[in-house]
Parts: C-alpha cells; sequence; structure tokens
C-alpha cells in the first residue's frame, strides 16, 4: 500500500527532474467511540502521501502504538500529531506513543498541534512518570493557526466543531506546486530544452536566439485542484464543515449512533448521528463521506438489536454520495481524479 | 476458569456453615518490557480467589483494558490496583481503565495503592482531560504501608525493591481465618454440637452438662499455612525479596535480559536477568517461579539470534524448582497444597 504509484522521469538539459504522482492515503487505527471493543480501537488515524514514508497522526486513543504495530507506519517517520479534543480516548495513547518513540531512538522534533491542555496532559505524564524524551515535542495551541507547521507534507487548515470540550477539524489539502510549463507548447514553438526553461519556470521572460522575447508566463499550465480530506473530531452539528466541505474530496466524521439513538440519549453528549452527517454531506455535495466512531452498542455481541449496518442503512437513506464505514486498519486511497478506493 | 472449586457445609447447630476452598489465580495481561509487541503487551497482572468474582489488578501498563477484554474480569469487579513504580510501562494504561470503569457505571470506590507519583499522575490526567468519574478513588501511598485497605481479599505485605525509580514487590496472602475447632474431638469428648461451639470458637471456656469444663484453646486444630504470591516490580537485586521468599509459595519477577545481554547493556536501566532471579529463587528454595516482562529483543522476528528459550535455559540452569515462563493472557492457579498450575 506504500510506495510510489508513479515516476515520470523528464529530460530538462543535463538534469533528471522527478515528476511524482502519489495518492493521498488514510489508515484507520481506532473506530470506537468511548472505549475499546474487541473489534475496534478508540480513536486514531494516519494520513500520509503514497510517494512518502513521513506521515501525520490525527488523535491517539490508548492503544493508538499497538495498533501501529500492525501497519507499515513506523514512529521514526511520524511527522506531527494533531489532537482533535481532550476527551480520553482521543488522547491517552499519547505517552505511550511518545515514550515508545524515545526508545525506538527517536532523536527529531516531533510537531504537537492540539488544544492546549494536551501540552498540560503531557508535560504532566512526562514529570510525573519522569519520561525522558530524546526529541523536542513542538507544541502547536490550534487556536493559534499563525504557528502551524510550515514544513508539513500537506497544507493545513483547522475548523471549530461544536462537542462538550472545544473540538476540532483538520483538513489536509495536497501542496500543488503552483506552476507547471507546458514543455509540448514551448518544443512546438522552438524553444531549446535546457537553463532557459528554468528561467521560464521562475516566470521570467527570456530573449531567445532568434530575437524573440517570450515569458513564462505564457507558457503556464492551468493550476491542478488541490486533493483535500477533512478529519473532524467530536461534532454534533456538522454543518459547522459546510464551508470547508466545498473544495474537498473526503470527509471523515463521527457518526456514534442512529439517530433514535441520539434522541433517546438526548443532547448532552453533544454528538452527531449518523443521519445528521449524512444530511450535511448531502447539502453541500461531498463526494466521499466516511463515518467513524461509533458507539459500542453498534455491533456488540450482547445487543443483536443494534448492527451497524443500521448506521450504514440511515446514511445511505440521506446521502448519495460515496460513502464508507471505516473499520481498525481500513486504509482508504484518494486518487488523482478526486475518487476515494478502500485498498 | 472461575468459581468455587468445593463447598463444604458443615452443620452446627441450626446453623450451616459455609467453608469454601479456594485457589489464588493469576493471570498475565502484559508479558513485555518497555513496549508491547504483536504478541506481548506490557506489564499488567490480575490475581483473584477462584470462588470470588472480585480481583486485584498489579500495574497497569497501556493497553490493559484491551486484555481485560479477552477474560472474565470486569472493571466493576475490580477491587484495588496496585503499581510497583511510576514507570509509564506499567502504568500509562490507569487513566484508560478509570475513564471505562466510568463508562461501564462503576459507583464503589476504587484502591489505588502506588508510589505517591502516581497520584500526582492519575490526578494530572483527570484534570486536564476533564475526565468525570462518578467513582472515588481511595489513594494509598505505598510507603505508608500503615494506611493500606483493610477489606481486602488478601493480607497485603509491600517489600522495597531496587530500581531506578523507587519500585516495591507487593505479597499477597490468604487471609486464613484463625482458628478452626476439631470438631471430631469434640463429638469423641461427648460434647454436643450446638450454642456452647459457638463460645468455644471464641476460645472461651464453658461447663458442660456433667460438670466438666473445657476451654476452647484445647480444640483447636494447628493453623494452616497461609498461601503466598509475591508480584515482584522491576528490580535489578533478587535477594531484598529472600525473605519474602521464605514462606512464599509463588515469586512473580522480571527478568528483562539473559546475563550476557545484561552486561552488555550495563547496569544502567537496573534490570535483572533470568540468572539473577534464578540463582536468588534456588537460594531461598522457593517453589514456584515466574518469570516475565521480558525484553522484545527475545521472540522479534526480526532477530532469530534471540529467542525466549534462552531466557528460559538461563534459568532452569540455575533453578531447581518449578519455573514457567509467562505469556500474555496465561492463567496460573494456586493450589491449596502449594503447588501452581498452568490452566
Amino acid at each position: 500500500m506504500l510506495g510510489l504509484r508513479c515516476i515520470l522521469l523528464t529530460h530538462f538539459d543535463e538534469t533528471f527532474y522527478i515528476l511524482a504522482f502519489y495518492y493521498m492515503q488514510i489508515q484507520f487505527l481506532g473506530t470506537s467511540s468511548g472505549t475499546p471493543t474487541k473489534a475496534r480501537n478508540v480513536s486514531g488515524l494516519a494520513i500520509k502521501k503514497t510517494n512518502s514514508k513521513s506521515w501525520c497522526l490525527v488523535d491517539c486513543g490508548e492503544g493508538t502504538q499497538h495498533r501501529l504495530l500492525e501497519t507499515n507506519l513506523t514512529l521514526k517517520n511520524l511527522q506531527a500529531i494533531f489532537i482533535t479534543h481532550i476527551h480520553g480516548d482521543h488522547c491517552y495513547g499519547l505517552p505511550g506513543v511518545l515514550a515508545s518513540a524515545a526508545m525506538a531512538g527517536r532523536t527529531a522534533p516531533l510537531w504537537l498541534v492540539a488544544p492546549a491542555k494536551i501540552r498540560s496532559f503531557v508535560e504532566g505524564v512526562i514529570a510525573s512518570t519522569e519520561l525522558w524524551l530524546n526529541f523536542e515535542i513542538q507544541f502547536v495551541d490550534v487556536a493559534e493557526a499563525s504557528s502551524l507547521p510550515a514544513d508539513l507534507d500537506f497544507k493545513l487548515e483547522v475548523i471549530q466543531l461544536s462537542h462538550r470540550v472545544p473540538s476540532f477539524g483538520y483538513a489536509f489539502s495536497e501542496k500543488v506546486s503552483g506552476r507547471k510549463l507546458d514543455a509540448d507548447q514551448l518544443r512546438k514553438d522552438g524553444v531549446p530544452s535546457g537553463p532557459l526553461w528554468g528561467q521560464l519556470q521562475q516566470g521570467r521572460s527570456v530573449t531567445l536566439d532568434d530575437g524573440r522575447v517570450i515569458s513564462g508566463e505564457d507558457y503556464f499550465l492551468p493550476a491542478r485542484v488541490s486533493r483535500k480530506i477533512i478529519i473532524a473530531g467530536d461534532n454534533d452539528n456538522p454543518d459547522l464543515l459546510s464551508e470547508a466541505m466545498k473544495n474537498a474530496h473526503v470527509l471523515v466524521h463521527e457518526a456514534t449512533y442512529t439517530h433514535d439513538v441520539l434522541e433517546k440519549i438526548g443532547p448532552g453528549p453533544q454528538h452527531s448521528s449518523a443521519k445528521l452527517v449524512a444530511d450535511s454531506a448531502e447539502k453541500n455535495e461531498l463526494q466521499n463521506l466516511v463515518l467513524t466512531h461509533f458507539s459500542p452498542r453498534y455491533g456488540a455481541q450482547t445487543d443483536s438489536a443494534m448492527s451497524i449496518n443500521d448506521i450504514e442503512n440511515e446514511a445511505r437513506n440521506s446521502y448519495s454520495g460515496h460513502l464508507f464505514l471505516a473499520n481498525d486498519l481500513d486504509c482508504f486511497e484518494l486518487q488523482t481524479d478526486g475518487s476515494l478506493a478502500k485498498v
């Protein structure tokens, strides 16, 4: 599932430029709400580009490092951790991940983007359990978007959600390299490949041997649309993601209950039903919706009256796009044409 | 594996006295040192009487609650938690266990016997992650043995060990009800069962109808030897347990490395080799030794040069008693005759 999907080698003068086309990949490390079950761990999700070893972790419930043992992902290649909110089923695996990263010899700094209280949580655990880390944690308060990490594999957007505690969604977009020259057109126009192309790539004007003056600006191809995946934290109001959904290809959102159960429980826990999410996704013409964070009551053997199929059926009733219900270790790839495939 | 092994109903006057014979049971929830592996989780062990639903937990590494899902043990019936020392692989599962106990509706207070810093750890996590518990945690600083819980299923003894941070061993002994009357002898001596026996049981003297004066002290059977299991924390000096081993039936002790690896690594980590533990157990004529807390290097598929058999062979070279190497979810019963059986 990892590795390069396609590599084009283009000969520019004496230099080979490698243009790598990749998929955006997400892998679920936990899909249960609140407590783990035999089949589902609590929240955790890996996101990466298929042509890169580095990856990002969104949420880190207890046992996330155990799930990682079943994947190809390593703590050495972990670039950044994003925590959606402070509830334990989304962050109690952090101390173990940090400790195991240290024991695996990690020395590179690690970004931790999270609500400010996560910093208190982590620093408190480090102090009280004498945890020694041989790498630096670069804390970023999610409320201070200005200081978000610049060297990430993705562009990042933060969306504030509605839950019992401050909760956030993280939208990961491709960093599409701004502008690409139309090599075919350049050749047709008799502009020889070589150092000139480098100057044109920088948008400059150049004078050709025959006296013609041409500008890079006239040879740029239209910019490719950046692929975008939103990973939402716990949230009882999916419409808060409407704006972000407009140019997104995938939304990963909790569907803790079916709507009848949500109404029975009442609004206290501030979770979404499958219907609430599906309605919003349909309204916003979202292409791919992945539901997760299911209450353990669905699929529990002790309660055969409730099944994960109830969640699926309810969502399909409202949503006509591509719907997926995540299982632990499920891996999805967002392809260059914007379609999402389970791999 | 649970349930009553044997019940004797004895007719004393109008009253039935139930004398229940049980085994002492230990079940391993994690047997790896430092980090989890695919086969072994980090430290955790359950101890209970086979005739009781309640149980005690010794150490609580990350993922302990996940292992519990594979047993018959419930967080509702958890009586007390004992933590041997503050290292993460022995305590990072605590927040999740507490949270899941609350979500399962537990309201009964929970004993937590541990080094004082564990209280800071737990209280810090509760505050920073807004964890709401609907039960009280009764913290006991392990250094203050005087305030140890009195209503436990076992008598408790604490042994100070030698590690990088303060580390402790917990010895669990049967509460043998002090003295039992020799009913056969009483009948032979023509002492009729009834209220008189109750007075004799309290050690009093009574006057029989025929004028004889007899004392309960003359009819007590010899006290049965109390079974005792020691669960030791991380420790580089097994001889510190010599005194406790003298009347113990079982010692559970770390054997993180083989001796050659320990010598190569040096004394810094302050762990024991299989040889160190086995030598001490042999010297102290211990009946049953269970080794655990193995470095992930033993049995790792990537390093076929080292196997868990190396640990076993090294221990057998020094120790002539009954030797066991624990695997996750292994369950052992200490029988009334002092023998230990894997069940």
